[in-house]
């Protein structure tokens, strides 16, 4: 039985991980589980920056964006020897096993710390959803409820200056947040790594909606596909909508987390502590048909995400 | 070829009906479809109060709670011949088909005006989740979010004041709103239809709370169940915890619908449009593990929800 | 000089509270002074629960609704020998002078404390807005706003049902929170204990609105008036008008404070430490006209709040 | 008397505009007078786009953002001939008056139109709180609130990276957003054009910050004053910080009016009903020390807002 568990955030902080957090450590406790908060992600499991939680630890903090044990970059833990070195520090405290809440670029640290004895369970917290085979990730609700909130700002302003408004949101690699936004605001379009990108199209469908009744219109469109401040200016030249370009930016990252989030965090974080109980490792959680379950890591690294093509038929069908 | 379809919102109004409104609207208008707001519900249809849509008609509702159609009470539409003086009506403006938004009671009256040859099909819109076959109904995630944020207020304040805090939600047969709520705000106790209510094991849960560390104790409560302020009388004298009840009331009915509750609506609104363009009727739609699909309305008559045992569990893990 | 500062909470709490106590503590270190957290009030302060702010101490408060030192009754405090003792328990640790944040209740334990060579200073930290001589006390814009966006909630329901809807709030002696909320909202009807109660007279308006065209309405009335329940009874069997009654209750304590409850509370906060360090006392903080001032505690319990005729006048004016 | 009185809205929207258009023509309707709501600002007044107001025409858009009456660039309307077709175009249909709400910018052609028989009252409607003689205009405190939830958003992200955070707010040539919202969030350093910028020293500062004992930091800065994601860079490359830039944009104008902004525009609207009422014109309307007043526009051209120094030095003292 497992007698000491850490937990750890590694990559972007994403709402809902203090939520996770809460949940390993108050159902370790329940279980009379030693549970240790280690700060910082891999670095801090590195250099041992271990705090040993109790019942207070964790108090207040399920409904508070961010991570309260931050999160790091450590490219060095690739490095079989830094590894060692950190299961060491582990051992000094007794922890025997770990959680790792993160995304799955994070999940790599915990296979090979499972590989190497020490029974890790991944946890997928990032906003942009781009973790295969969980329908969502934990933040991914409360950043699509932010950016939603930001389009109905922007729609009022629009509006009432019958604008063409572009919205630049996060998700590099996952359309997720973009088409499920632009289909709550009623996007003209939504462009995302997963669209590809025709900015002839584009311009062409925003002249017919200013040519038809079309008073304004808002396009979503993922970060790294273009400069959206040049394209607001071609748009305005080649179409005549006066047209303003937004990039969101890191305030998608943080906030109170959205119901959803915090229920899945707590849900997975129960999970977790049970699976390591269990004295299962190298395995990460995930959410599939509103039912919580868990995947070996590696099958995930094999995996891809399916794409939601249905949304966005949706949106064209919408718009 | 359906040729002009209708749509009503039925029962208690829910954020999001004006989302699955809209959906329908322009659904038929990109289809070349005529489409008509019903206003009131049966009552509206009944007496023929139709407002042909054009696409202005639905603009700048997808973010706005309550129902632009209003809602009303009409037991009268139980009256076989107050059908068929409605079919007169749809008829009058050669409205061949209808979509009801609302609570499966509204289902009733679509499965019998299919029966008479006017195809129905039925989007669950209710704050309640109480639907069966469907994961979620329309409102049911804002409300959620508008009962996690009346409880992160209290928590503030209940906290500051070391207080036992009741708070009564909607849920009448259905404790969803109440499991989840709790879930993400770390209740102490919930209490449904589902679970039961036995005062004493609550107080003495309360009692031990109070013995123990905890400095305050949040109890999330279905309407019905109790006289939460009474209650919050005995819990007070009983445990020493000053305690205070509060009612939430009808406010959970209202509020910009949450982006989840869109796209549900967006969706829904779609293939209801779609499913009577294939001539179909007396389905109601669903989503199941994240697909849009429907099922005939005399299944869902039959079915009853699952009670989430799971979620009650993690309530009573993570207190 | 003054070497050593306390604050403590008192009474209610309220959102900015923890603004206005991260104010006292900012303005203390960068000074040089040293600053203790008293929990749990006047209480705390007879009982020695001090804890010795250092920088992070405050951090991440700000933004927090409640009070970190939290708050407690403790009429015990009215004692002489009680007071006595509590000086002796400030002197243990060398607290020179105390900022007491709370309502014009808490101020009187400050000016006896003042009187025995202890100066006190007052920061106006309830949501009421009941303090005579300051435009606003700390948490009143938030509650306000808390209560507005319930009541844009309920207008939304109310509206889809065509319903009368009642809501009760805050504010026992001091009609302000309802008469903004009221106008606000586009409130039909404000009865705060300013205003007086007539009922024949209210229902008579609400019959004239039903009559005309009004399809819903929004009656604003503070707490203690009368049973809102038994009122919504009377309205609607005697106007026709479905009616429904909500008590909003404590959650109008709680919540992110507003930016403008922030300001006040963190402005105030370095002037309340600037006053004790020149050595004054018995002081209560006040905003008039935008300013930041003070006036002697004996002059503010011998005035008395003026109503804002214009707000009520405003109301009748708009409905 | 007045007979009948027009409204437009010019310049950049601000939430509450809605509610000084309602109050507007609400207070014209009780009075018995034709109130017509003129699209598209000047525009509009010179197209003869006129709607004629009844009591149903402000329903629900107290709560609303943007402005219904939408608002467009017109700088014809400096043209004496333009003038005085627009005149014109309010004969013809009877209007003999006109409520102007917009920014200090739209004063000017409401003076005109006063030289020209045709009495104009002006009321400030700008979210930048940028004219003189009024302590507030309607729009600024909502878009304080969104800016302050935005840092909010940027803090637990910022936490959790450790990291430097600029955001980039609107008021090009009034500070008053970025120093109320940088006291609110407890920024290290705001920049505005009234402070003016050395970056040598918020290097140098944000340096300090970093050697002491300081993990994050957030910068408040205005547009137009310099480019933030390039000196993000610089004081990553000098200081050590992470630093990420966030440009908060268009989004700033819009959303739900706060209580506030509410009842701000809601008494400014009733006011300039009664003075043009009174025969008056030429006037701006203006908020001082929470009274609602005004002032001849000539003299609000002479003035100059006066910068509040003692912000800027409370978030000196409180950092």
């Amino acid at each position: 039985m497992v007698k000491s568990i850490g937990v750890l955030t590694s990559g972007g902080d994403a709402p809902g991980m203090n939520a996770a957090v809460r949940a390993v450590a108050r159902t370790c406790l329940n279980k009379g589980i030693d549970v240790y908060g280690v700060m910082l992600g891999y670095k801090g499991l590195h250099e041992g920056q271990f705090y040993k939680f109790n019942r207070h630890s964790t108090r207040n903090i399920i409904n508070i964006g961010g991570t309260i044990l931050k999160s790091a970059r450590f490219p060095e833990f690739k490095n079989p020897q830094t590894r060692l070195e950190a299961i060491e520090q582990m051992k000094s405290v007794g922890m025997e096993a770990l959680v790792v809440i993160g995304g799955d670029g994070s999940y790599h640290g915990a296979l090979e710390l499972t590989k190497l004895g020490v029974n890790c369970i991944g946890i997928p917290g990032t906003i942009d959803n781009d973790i295969p085979l969980t329908d969502h990730t934990i933040g991914f609700d409360t950043a699509l409820n932010t950016i939603v909130e930001a389009l109905d700002r922007l729609r009022d302003t629009s509006g009432s200056h019958q604008r063409c408004t572009i919205l630049e949101v996060m998700g590099r690699t996952c359309g997720d947040l973009a088409v499920n936004a632009g289909l709550a605001c009623g996007a003209e379009i939504v462009i995302t790594s997963e669209t590809g990108f025709d900015e002839e199209k584009v311009i062409e469908r925003l002249r017919q909606s200013k040519a038809g009744d079309k008073k304004h219109a808002i396009v979503v469109i993922t970060e790294h596909v273009t400069d959206v401040n040049e394209l607001a200016k071609r748009i305005e030249a080649a179409t005549g909508f006066e047209t303003r370009a937004n990039v969101l930016g890191h305030l998608q990252r943080g906030g109170r987390p959205s119901a959803n989030d915090r229920v899945l965090a707590s849900r997975m974080g129960v999970r977790a502590v049970e699976l390591l109980e269990q004295g299962k490792g190298g395995l990460a959680i995930c959410e599939q048909g509103g039912v919580i379950t868990e995947v070996p890591m590696l099958t995930l690294f094999d995996s891809k995400r399916d794409v939601p093509e249905e949304l966005y038929e949706d949106v064209l069908k919408l718009r």
